[in-house]
Parts: C-alpha cells; sequence; structure tokens
C-alpha cells in the first residue's frame, strides 16, 4: 500500500481576483496539475500512456473550498488514489495552509481511460492490477461528484472555442469550462467569502473550432450549468453551491 | 547596488499546449508574476503601494523566446530594474534552463505608478532615491518595448470583459490580452518551433463589463493587433514577429 503523496504550492499574483484570493479556476488548476504530476512521477502519467496510445480523461471532479487562501499563502495539496473501478479510477485530494495545518479544501475527481484511436473508454481492471500498490487505504475525503440529470437555463452565451481553451489533448481545459461557467454569474456572488462546491460532469469532449453553447440556471444558493458543442446534446454539467 | 533575484519555475501540465511546449502566455506569466514576488519581497509590491493609494501598471512589455520548452523542464528565471525613469521603471528577466544553463528567454518591461484616486500617472524621481540600492548595473537583455503606431486590421472578434479577465487591478489581465490576440492568428503559426518575439503597448485601461474589439493585421512573418474598449481609442497595440 502506498502513502499519500504532498506538493507544495503558493497562491501567486496571477492567481488571485481584485479581492485578493486564490479563484477557484486556478485552485482548481493546482489540483489537476498536481494529479498529472503524481501521475507522470509514478510512471502512468499521460506521456506514458501516450506510447501506447491511451490517454487519461477526466470524467468528474467535485471541489469544495471553506475558504480561498490570500495572495502568497504557502500551501499543500495530498492526494492519493483511493480506488480502481473497471471504467472510473477515483483520485483525491486536500488541500492545507502550511503555515496554520488548516485543511481548506479537497476534491475527489474520476477518470476513464481512452483509447486515442477509437476515443472509447477501457477496461481499468488490468490498471488496478499493475498499479495496486500505488493505491492508498484512505477513503475519499469528501461526496463523490454528483451527477447532474438536468438543467433548465434562464440564461445562455456563446464561445468559439479557440487555442488558448484547448489543453494538451486537444480538448477545452477543463478549468476553461469552470471560468465560461462562473463568468455568468454575478461577481458579487463570486466574491462572497462562503465555503462553496463545484460538481462537474463530462459527457462529451469539446474541440477546437466548435461554437458552444453555455446556459445557466441560478437558484438562491446554488447555480447549474450545462454545455453542449455545434448543437448537440450536453457536453459538460455543471453545479455550484454555497453553504 | 543590488543583485539580479533568480526564482526557480517548472513548465507545468497546465502550462502546454497540445504540443507539449509551454505556451507563450505561460511564460509570459511567470514573467510577470517574478516581477510582483520581487517587488513584493524588496518592500515596493502592489500590496504596499496600494496602503499609499498608489499601484504599479505595466506600460510596455516585449518578450523573446528562442524557443518554448517542453513539459516538466526545469528553469530560472532572474529578474533586475535597470533604471528607474521619470514616468517609467525598466524592470528586465532572462530565462534560463535549469539543466542545460542554457537561456531561452528575455523580456524587457516598462512600469508606470499609478494614483489609484486619479489613475493618472505619477512622477518616479522619489522612487528612483528611494529605491536606489534595488537597481543592478546591467544592461537589459534586449531592445526595449517598440512602440507600435498603427494598425490596419483585416479581421477583428469582439469580447465582453467578464470576471475570469480581470486581475487584481480590476484591469484586463496582460495575459489574456494576449491570448485574445494570439487566438486570431492559425494554430499551425502558434505551434511552429522559431524564435518569437511578442511587443505589446498599455495605452488605456480595460475594465470588467467593456466590449472590447480585437483587431488582427496578418503579415508574413508577423501580425500587429489593436484592442479597443467599447468602440473608444486604442487600449492596447502589440506586435509579434517569427524569426
Amino acid at each position: 500500500m502506498a502513502e499519500k503523496s504532498r506538493y507544495n504550492y503558493r497562491v501567486e499574483p496571477q492567481d488571485v481576483d481584485f479581492t485578493l484570493r486564490a479563484t477557484i479556476p486556478s485552485l482548481g488548476g493546482a489540483i489537476l496539475n498536481t494529479a498529472g504530476i503524481d501521475a507522470h512521477g509514478k510512471g502512468f502519467g499521460v506521456d506514458a500512456l501516450n506510447a501506447d496510445n491511451h490517454s487519461w480523461v477526466l470524467s468528474r471532479m467535485a471541489v469544495e473550498f471553506d475558504y480561498q487562501p490570500v495572495q502568497y499563502t504557502d500551501y499543500e495539496v495530498a492526494t492519493w488514489i483511493s480506488d480502481y473501478g473497471r471504467v472510473l479510477s477515483t483520485r483525491n485530494f486536500t488541500l492545507t495552509d502550511t503555515a496554520s495545518g488548516r485543511e481548506f479544501g479537497r476534491a475527489v475527481t474520476q477518470w476513464a481511460m481512452i483509447d486515442l484511436q477509437s476515443r472509447s473508454a477501457m477496461d481499468l481492471s488490468w490498471v488496478g492490477d499493475a498499479h495496486a500498490d500505488a493505491v492508498v487505504d484512505a477513503a475519499p475525503p469528501t461526496d463523490k461528484p454528483r451527477k447532474i440529470r438536468e438543467v433548465n437555463p434562464s440564461e445562455t452565451v456563446e464561445h468559439r472555442v479557440v487555442y488558448s481553451d484547448i489543453d494538451f489533448n486537444r480538448h477545452v481545459n477543463t478549468m476553461r469550462y469552470i471560468e465560461m461557467m462562473l463568468d455568468m454569474l454575478p461577481v458579487e456572488t463570486l466574491t462572497r467569502e462562503s465555503p462553496v462546491r463545484l460538481d462537474i460532469h463530462f459527457l462529451k469532449e469539446c474541440r477546437f473550432g466548435q461554437t458552444l453553447t453555455v446556459g445557466c440556471e441560478q437558484r438562491e444558493h446554488s447555480a447549474l450549468f450545462e454545455i453542449s458543442a455545434d448543437g448537440g446534446p450536453a457536453a459538460v454539467r455543471a453545479s455550484i453551491e454555497w453553504k
């Protein structure tokens, strides 16, 4: 059995908004970056998988922040894989303020392995066997990502996918999806200092040159989102909730 | 006289495009982040200035990259102030691959100090006196940023300024301007492996809720850009040139 891995970050000037607190996309970016680095260091990163024409694809993600730390805060991201299912592997995270030792955030992510030729999900049973020693015997730090079944947008915007939206997989970058969704909310909502939870669920890949429709359903203390490409079915659904 | 300050970075998974090389905005982001950290550490950062209702504002920037390093490359950003003029201070940067010791990039930036009440530039003579010990006796590593006097766009796009575009100063983030401009170019141009130089020149601030018009004039080995807000005069001009 493995141990949790720990990586150090700091809230940099480029990570904060005008309240001087780290934005949700910057903290989410650190979480996903940690996933990439940890898998790379353990020999099952995207770079190693690509050699076999496979890749990891994020299927669902839940993040919770009790508060958003201010500029120059040092923090640690701990990460561990808690299980390999047949289709999804679960990677977990906690974020802790280095100076105070206080845990201020946590995340649960679920990943599929796809065949780059067919773009279809692969059976992960063999990965679970091959990398059983990478599994850590510690439960996810919060509820697994929720499925979001239906969104009834009261407002929509369109966005053409450009170069700076896409990642190493040529999909729209996860944090860019989150930015597109948050940008539909009032700034006062985004900058209020309350605990927040975001669930995001990827159904289809969105690619360079497509035109996305981003729909938002605002509720009292939450909002639901749905993104589709070129008039197709839902590609991404998400919910954000303030406590 | 001071010495150059040195900061360590790594090309993270979130910094690369699908060629697995660091993007221009990610390297530019590291450069500006270094400016913020270095000024902060020396006691004349935005946080200290804000207490007196002043702030640093980037006026012009030139960056050159001989090549864009691949994912997981460790690199060092060295930075130093070479002079304080009456209105602009000059901060310089070199980027060096840690493993090979090869310098692969450099930048020259010019900053004005503004009064946050009047939004007008302040006389920097007193700063030059107060912080004379922060000046390093080393010339800028390349030509200072060029003024771009005229752009004749053959193509334009519109962009409404949203929350994720703005920085701690409530202006549009410098790297987001650069992304908006680069996104107008063909992907083949952006991913070709040639030395590149970018000059950017800020004339007016662009703010939340404004609608920007981004114009692009493509030439054979270069492109010129002009951004204006709400139909006003040019707010940002830039040029990019491949060798």
